[in-house]
């Protein structure tokens, strides 16, 4: 790819690279020696910062380099291993971890609720909730899991999480959340992390940096100090605890300064739109849901869709949705490229017999 | 740390950064969208190099961030969960993993087993082989692992590998190499991976490149093929499998290109060997096994060492032995540091009341 | 209860207790010394027993005391972590296990399938062999398990279990049977064991006989030889290798003695049946399924329902259907016991206002 | 054998049958219909019973039918993934049950100590109580578990028990007693189950009933009520709930009836008084310890073992020590079957060249 070529790759938000004020930051942080496993200054600082950003002097941050392990992580000390955990059925942690909250969370059931636009129905959950408690013959419902934006580009409203807070103190489960897309969900609600979070009700967050401009790290943030103790100790079961943290430190203390993951979050949702209001006009097609993040499903004609395909155009045709394309947007899409493809698509539109 | 100042710090080889070769080669990688999850090109590239350098065709390669989760995967890959793992009493897999193995392998036993010099001794690894073979009571030898090289800084030669890989397949187990210090061993031998490693009968090897220059990524070598396919299953499920894989593939192909690998290796070993010359000739001051690799055990009087530590050098006091301290040298350490600590060893004992 | 009062027990076929030949097998397998752990000579004789029965001379047998112990060491046998095992959203190794598949699996996960009357539907067990096959973020289609009877009270007939076997055998999928009610379902097709097992594909099956006369004891009859050493371990690491195995063998030898186990089976089904005969010529009531074993699912009015229970009749109201109540016959449930419900239900019926 | 004869076997206490009280105790249980899964009557009475006898409103019963089972869920309630089990180097739960403990305590490590006569040293636990607290590297000592009577055929004193039992308290481990012999133990210390369980600071017993008479039913007593859900939930996904938990209740409240646990327990602990008497008097002969339960454990001259064994008698010639031959005595041994075995022994010495 010619540098003056924008690109043409929808397919995820992890196909783009780093941002490079975070690559110029590891380099800053090779300087001397620093204690390894997350001993060093850097991660200490990374801590405070969340502590800041998040309102609270009692959290803690764990620092791990994919958001598999941050999820899973997070599930298994909220989850027991004869608990279950109710999340959407369009779930990242049921469809798309090979398991991994089971493996770490050694036997725990994942079970999925409906819900339109990807957002847990609540009164589904409710059902869940109640269902089977107490009976020895069923895993028990423990934990519910959001993905905040969601996995089909919706964001939960604070009202919305509200309501899934207060169900899951009433009910006695722990909530959880998967924060993959978390930076592009804040930007769209506008709101403080603190509110999206533990004021909803959140006991633990996978707080992603890797779909939004970093090489890979993810933390998690937990606001319940009783559990502390034991996500650190499952990390480092869990491979997880890198000996030269500095390097995660560093992705993380960059991507959070001067607001560059909120900027970054802005970018990827303001393309998003882009070529979704560029998709919509187009004949024949339709948005699946409202986009409100960095991801756009889109129903079209299956010749366009694959007519985008053969000119180089990289995005899943059948995501979640045999009907839908998904296309997704990140830090590093630029409006040319979002507009290449709209242009394209009017044009195998327009060709169509 | 003023950058003039040689670094006083022998705690370990993950304490140091990254070679800046390394830091280049991420910043190279960050050009244009690449396929994510491992199917980039440079991941690509990382595997027919690492074939070309074994000298094996079909071999698989698999990278992770962290020696845990290679080794880990590796044993897990090898050992049934009624299995056990024999290894050396001193071995990374028993003592410093918080039982990744265990938790990977999904409750298998590590066994420990005498032998002098951190090297296991192959008569008490002849009678752990047979012992309670069949016997349903007791999980069943299954794997051994050697590190190369050791924890103790020694390096297993060509024929006790020999010699335990005969073993194994006359026993019918498996053999794992802990490569963590996998270039430090080769160095030190001078012999080329493939004799070190399946020629002596390694089935899966971890390939550590992060103690010696690389942010953090470490190569599963895999020389099973039949064991590929749930060495990826078993990646992704323990959350290593990195999204953005371009970034742990940059830093293996920049640290194997132009043998900077080995030449990290050879210089850090340089130095231990210069730092154990200037130790042992210390008087009151005696090595604890002959330094192959990379680290120096050496028992000195309690007030030298407390000395050092109150100027400023850092290293464990009494890692594997009481009465000796652990220095670690890397491919930063330079000669004026080794050189600075041992004058100031000399120091302390001619101070001696 | 009287002894000349025939029970009004219809909660499960575990409500009642032993067969008294099985009793006095006990008393019979007391004399003398005995093998521990499986080695006696009684044990021995089962094997050969069903050996004989099931036309396989190079099948194992594995005593244990559960039917949840059986499956579940039966399904980890045939699954790794990262695979699935496919089953009918009824299956009791779904719902009623309170995860036993996914503890002994190490984590895998269990898939449920629609289809009518608790049998797999043949379409889409074939859309779910294939879906994501080979991808390494999805947990991968593995394992097939077959309830006979069903849950519901249904059999699948010898056509559908080939059309299973085939599919499995076309797609490299395993084949698992839940006989919990094995006696039953034969009875039923009035087959032989080799007909409605491996001739159809099965590789393991859990040879139920505590639900139809003994004390507690189910075998697991592996039909491939490959898995048997596996088998083993994974039954003594489960804790379901009794000591003394000689009770675990006298009651399985007594119960197929004479053909004790199908005589029980045929007497259980025709109960069952006499019962649905006598509650779907109620008016208002309607069975869910045709009766082919011995559960009946049988759709009344709630005041009818309510009513039994409170004349002391004992079932599950809103087992699987909140509106039909399941009723449970067995080897001990008499003509008078049924008649009793029967006509203590059309006694509800005719009183209603 | 004619049952004129007494019985040569002296390989374990499970070679043995069960009480003819308890099988009798089968027959009387099996009238009439009763709750499943543990929901009758007799498992209630089994409780009161036993809180009863142990002094404990509090407490809570889980009937298993292996001593495995009992060991692997009260250990797995004590001790989180990342911890480790202490125990003696000759302990049931470290050698003899094919990781069991691994298995249900989802990969917690095993970890024996030394001390003479088969009882844990209280220096070592001390040592091992300490190290590595709160290394994130090291899996964390969690639990102690000490077998009364231990595998060699001694007791804990009850000077012993509290000493360790404070430690724990001191130290934040949690305590287990593997109660295989809990019986023989009692009858040697004559002291109340309170005071050699939780007066000393047990938290979870497993009190083992089937090597003293029974047919397979081990209790788990739970003295810390936060501990019996995780339980419960725990046996159900082990496969260890049994349906007609009636027949266990049953075998469990016989034992307990009369004293017959206790008369069976002196009986056998009294035949192995009389059979190391006789052993010990032998020319070139030794026990290796006290007898305190129903162990003998004696060194005698290899010929003399081979002559027993040629002679039929049934024994370990080389259990736990190859120099010493283990003779295990039980509820049905005669002291015949006593004097015949020392009668042997002393014609085979005598007849030595």
């Amino acid at each position: 790819m010619s540098p003056a070529e924008p690109s043409r790759n929808f397919a995820s938000d992890n196909v783009e690279g780093a941002s490079p004020e975070i690559l110029a930051a590891l380099t800053r942080a090779n300087q001397g020696a620093a204690a390894s496993y997350g001993a060093d200054d850097g991660t200490g600082r990374v801590e405070s910062r969340l502590r800041e950003l998040f309102e609270r002097d009692d959290l803690s941050v764990l620092l791990v380099s994919s958001g598999t392990a941050a999820n899973a992580l997070g599930l298994a000390s909220l989850t027991p291993p004869w608990g279950s955990v109710l999340c959407h059925a369009d779930a990242h942690v049921l469809n798309d971890e090979c398991g991994a909250p089971e493996f770490f969370g050694d036997g725990l059931k994942v079970m999925p609720l409906g819900g339109a636009s990807s957002r847990i129905d609540i009164a589904a959950l409710r059902r869940a909730a109640v269902r089977d408690r107490g009976d020895v013959h069923a895993q028990q419902p423990a934990c519910v899991t959001v993905t905040q934006a969601t996995e089909g580009g919706t964001v939960y409203s604070l009202e919305a999480l509200d309501a899934i807070g207060a169900l899951c103190r009433e009910q006695g489960l722990r909530l959880h959340m998967d924060g993959a897309r978390f930076a592009n969900a804040l930007a769209s609600l506008d709101c403080t992390p603190a509110r999206m979070t533990w004021r909803a009700g959140v006991d633990v967050l996978s707080f992603g940096a890797t779909k939004d401009g970093a090489l890979g790290v993810e933390a998690i943030v937990c606001f319940d100090p009783a559990l502390t103790q034991s996500l650190h100790f499952r990390r480092k079961r869990g491979g997880h605890l890198a000996s030269k943290m500095r390097f995660l430190a560093a992705q993380m203390e960059a991507w959070l300064e001067d607001d560059l993951w909120l900027r970054n979050a802005r970018h990827a949702n303001a393309m998003a739109a882009r070529l979704a209001k560029g998709l919509a006009a187009l004949p024949g097609a339709a948005l699946v849901d409202p986009v409100e993040a960095n991801l756009v499903f889109v129903r079209m004609p299956g010749e366009v869709a694959r007519g985008l395909l053969e000119q180089g155009f990289r995005f899943y045709p059948d995501r979640r949705d045999p009907r839908a394309v998904r296309l997704v947007t990140s830090f590093r899409t630029s409006p040319e490229g979002v507009d290449a493809l709209v242009a394209a698509a009017i044009d195998l539109v327009a060709s169509r017999p």
